[in-house]
C-alpha cells in the first residue's frame, strides 16, 4: 500500500488518452495540467506531438518514472491502461471515466481492483474528477472559463460527487474561499474518504475537513479515524430522506443504508458536524477552520442597523444561543464612546452615523466584557463613516469568537473577499452568521465533553 | 386626507434644509434627487445658490406649487418647517430626522400630528429614509457609491427600519432584483403600512408587496386590507422572540405585543406569507411576483448534477412537497432524448455532458407530464455544453411553476441577473429554491381555500 503523500506530491504526470480536442476529457485535462509546474507526459498512440510537446505512444515508452497517471480513456479501455501503470510502478492512477459500478457494471470495477491488488499502484476513482490542489495540480476536466478554481486555503474538501464538487469549487471561488485540497473519490474502488480524512487530519495546511458523501465506504473505520483526529470534520450526507436515498442509489450506486436519525445521533456522539446542503457544508467548514470554538452561549450583537439586530436576536434561541446581558460597567464604557442616538443595550446599535473609530472602540469594549462569550458583528458598509479597512482590526482578536455578517452589493462583496483572505468567518446573511455561531458552540460543547471523559 | 398617488407622482420637490455638504442628509438628498427628472427647490436661508441652482430662503418664497417637501432639518426644527408646508398646501412632507417617539420624545411627534391635522398635507415619517421609486424619485440620504439602487421591478417594499431597507436595496441591486417602489414608513406619525399596502394592491406595476415591520400600526385594519387584495403580501415581522421584541422597543419604539404563535396563526388564516429574515423576504416576494401559485405538491427535478439533485430531494418532505412519480410514457420520452448515462427517474439527471438541446427537450417533456405539478430546474453552467441563452426558453412557460437554482461564480452570477430581467424565479442555493416552491404551494392552497369559501 503506497502512501497518500505521493498523490499530492506528484511531479511527473502522465495523461493517458490525451486529446487535441479541448471538448474531450483528455484534451481539457492536459490543458488544465499545463498551468502547473509539473513534468507532463501526454500519452496517445495516434499522435507524435500534442501542442508542441512530445506525445508518447504508451506509458512504457516514457523514459523517466511516473508519479501519477491520469487515465482519460473510456471505461472499457481502463483495465489495459491500469495494467500498464502497475507494470511501470506508477504510484497513483486517477480514473476519470464513469461506466463502472455506478451504472451496475460491477464486474468491470472488480477488474480494476484485481489489477492493482498487491501492486505499488493506488487508484483514485473510477468516475471521478480527480484532484485539485491550488497552485500545485489540477486533474479535472472542467474549463476554467466556466468553473473557476478557488485559491489556497485551509479547508480540505472530499466529495463522492463530481458535480457537487464542481459547483462548490466554482461558487467558493466567487468569494475567495480557499482550499488546501479537493479530492473527488468517485466510486472509490481503492482510495476512500477514510484514508483521505486520516491524511488531512495530519496535514498542517488543513484546518477543517469537509465531506460530501452519499454513503460511507466503511462507517466503523470512519468513526475510528474521526475519534483519533483533533480537527473538525463536517459531513454532508446526501440521501438522508427515503426518496433521496433512492436517488443516491441511481447516482453513485450508494446504498444509503442508515436512517437519518441514526446518522444524526452517531454524528453528535463523535463530534461530526452535520451539514444539510452545499451552503452549510462550506459555511460550517469556514467557521471551524477560521475560528476557535465557542465556549458558552451568550452573544453580544454589534450592529449599525437596528432591524438586522432584531432579526438576529429573533434567531438566537432557535440556535441554542442567547443575548449576553451586558454589565453596567460595559454599558458605561459603551456610553462614553457611542453617539447619543446609539443603543448601548445588547444588540449594541451604533446607528448608521457611526465611524470606523466608533466601531473599533465598541468592538474592543465587547471583547473585554466577560459577560459575552462571542460577538456577532453585523458590519454594514452602506454608511459612509465606515470602510473596508475596518475588518483588519478583527485579525488576531483571539479573546473570543467573532462572526461577521455583511450584506450589500459590489463594495460589500469585495469586503467579503477580504474577510476570506484574512481567514475571518463572515457571511452574507444574518441567519448564516448565526448558524456559524451555533456550530462553533456545538464544537465547544463537544470538546469540553471530550476533555472531561478522555477515555470514552 | 390627500391621496397616495401624489406621493409617487410628485414632480415639484422642495428640499428644506439643503446643504452644500454631501456628508449631511440635506446635501446628499439634494444630490440624489438631481439624478431624476424633477423640478427641485432647494431651501436654506444661508445660501443664495447651491450648485448653480437658486436656493430659496423659505418654502413660501417658492413661486410655484410644491408637491413634495423633503424636510432635512434636525428634529427640533421640524415643526416649524411642517407648519410652512401646511400653509403652502404641500401635498406630502417627508421627515428624515430621528429624535421623536423612537427615543421616547412622544410630545414632539404629537406636535407633528397636530400640525397636519385637518390640512391638505400628508406626512411620511419622521425617522425615515423616505421613498425611492426607480427612475422616478429618490429621497434617501444614501450615497450611490456605497448603496446601489435596484432597478424597476414588480416588488413594492415597505419598511419600518431604514437600515433594513438600505441593506435590502443594496443587496438586491447586486442580483438586478427590481422594485416598483420602496417606502420607509419610519415612525409613521401619519402614513402607515395599511394605506400603502392598500395603494400597492391597486398599483399595476406591483405584483407582490413585501413588508418589514416591528409592530403593526393597526393590525385589524391591516387584515381587512389584506383580505380585500388579490396580490400576495409577505411580512417580515421582527421582534418575534421575547428578546427580539425588547430590542424592537429600543429601536423604533415598537411594542411587539403579540406572541409569534398568534401572529403565525393569523398570517396563515389570511394568506399572509411569513418571512423570518431579509433573505426570505425578498426570495418569497420574487417567487410570488414572478410565478403562478403551485397547485399540488409533486415536483419534477431536472438536473445536470446528481449530488445537488439528491440534496434537493432530501429537502422535499421538510417543505411539504414530494417527488413526482414519473409515468412510463414520460420516462420513455426522456429516454429518447437523454444520453445513455442519464437518469430518467426523478430527479432527471442529464449529467454534465448535457447540451442546451437536451435540457430544453427534457424541460418540455416535464412541462407536459401531468404527473408533475412544478419543476425544480437545477441548471448549472459549469458544463460547456450549456450556456446562459438556455434560460430564455423558460419565459412564458406558464403551464406550471418552474423554479431555477444556479450556483457558481461570475458566469452563473450573470445568468442569475438575467433570470431577474426575465422575471423568472431563480436562486443561488438549493434550499432557497425549495423554499420558493414551498411558498408557491402555500399560496396555491390558500387561494383554493379562498375560492371554496368566498364568504369567509
Amino acid at each position: 500500500m503506497g502512501n497518500m503523500e505521493g498523490l499530492f506530491d506528484a511531479r511527473r504526470v502522465a495523461i493517458i488518452g490525451t486529446s487535441r480536442d479541448r471538448g474531450k476529457a483528455g484534451g481539457m485535462i492536459f490543458e488544465n495540467l499545463k498551468r502547473y509546474d509539473l513534468e507532463l507526459f501526454p500519452v496517445n498512440p495516434k499522435f507524435e506531438k500534442i501542442r508542441d510537446r512530445r506525445c508518447y505512444p504508451s506509458l512504457k515508452d516514457i523514459e523517466s518514472d511516473v508519479d501519477l497517471a491520469v487515465i482519460c480513456l473510456p471505461a472499457q479501455m481502463v483495465p489495459g491502461a491500469l495494467e500498464e501503470c502497475v507494470k511501470k510502478r506508477v504510484k497513483h492512477a486517477v480514473v476519470i471515466a464513469g461506466g463502472f459500478s455506478e451504472i451496475g457494471n460491477k464486474g468491470l470495477e472488480e477488474k480494476l481492483k484485481e489489477i492493482i491488488k498487491g501492486s505499488e499502484t493506488r487508484l483514485l476513482g473510477p468516475n471521478t474528477l480527480g484532484i485539485y490542489i491550488p497552485e500545485v495540480i489540477d486533474t479535472t476536466f472542467l474549463s476554467v472559463e466556466r468553473c473557476k478554481r478557488p485559491g489556497k486555503g485551509s479547508i480540505a474538501l472530499i466529495t463522492q460527487s463530481g458535480a457537487t464538487a464542481t459547483v462548490l469549487m466554482d461558487s467558493c471561488s466567487l468569494y475567495n474561499i480557499g482550499f488546501s485540497a479537493f479530492i473527488g473519490i468517485g466510486n472509490r474502488a481503492d482510495i476512500n474518504e477514510n484514508e483521505l480524512s486520516d491524511y488531512f487530519s495530519n496535514d498542517k495546511e488543513t484546518k477543517a475537513i469537509a465531506l460530501y458523501l452519499e454513503s460511507f465506504a466503511d462507517a466503523k473505520e470512519f468513526l475510528k479515524i474521526v475519534d483519533r483526529m483533533d480537527k473538525p470534520i463536517i459531513v454532508l450526507k446526501a440521501g438522508r430522506s427515503k426518496e433521496g436515498s433512492r436517488a443516491a442509489l441511481s447516482h453513485t450506486g450508494s446504498l444509503a443504508e442508515s436512517s437519518d436519525k441514526v446518522v444524526e445521533g452517531v454524528f453528535k456522539q463523535h463530534g461530526i458536524v452535520k451539514a444539510l446542503d452545499e451552503v452549510e457544508l462550506i459555511d460550517y467548514a469556514k467557521a471551524l477552520a477560521y475560528s476557535e470554538p465557542l465556549y458558552g452561549d451568550r452573544i453580544a450583537i454589534l450592529t449599525s442597523a437596528g432591524g438586522p439586530g432584531i432579526i438576529a436576536t429573533d434567531y438566537l434561541q432557535e440556535y441554542g444561543l442567547c443575548l449576553a446581558k451586558l454589565k453596567e460597567e460595559t454599558k458605561k464604557r459603551l456610553k462614553e464612546i457611542a453617539l447619543p442616538s446609539a443603543s448601548i443595550e445588547n444588540p449594541v446599535d451604533l446607528t448608521a452615523s457611526l465611524t470606523n473609530e466608533d466601531w473599533k472602540s465598541a468592538l474592543n469594549i465587547l471583547l473585554k466584557a466577560e459577560e459575552a462569550d462571542a460577538i456577532l458583528a453585523l458590519t454594514f458598509f452602506q454608511p459612509l463613516g465606515v470602510d473596508g479597512t475596518l475588518i483588519e482590526t478583527l485579525k488576531g482578536k483571539a479573546q473570543k469568537p467573532i462572526v461577521s455578517v455583511s450584506i450589500g452589493s459590489e463594495y460589500t462583496f469585495n469586503v467579503l473577499k477580504k474577510y476570506e483572505e484574512l481567514k475571518l468567518p463572515a457571511y452574507p446573511s444574518i441567519e448564516r452568521g448565526l448558524k456559524a455561531l451555533y456550530i462553533l458552540a456545538e464544537r465547544g460543547k463537544f470538546l469540553r465533553k471530550k476533555l472531561n471523559s478522555p477515555n470514552e
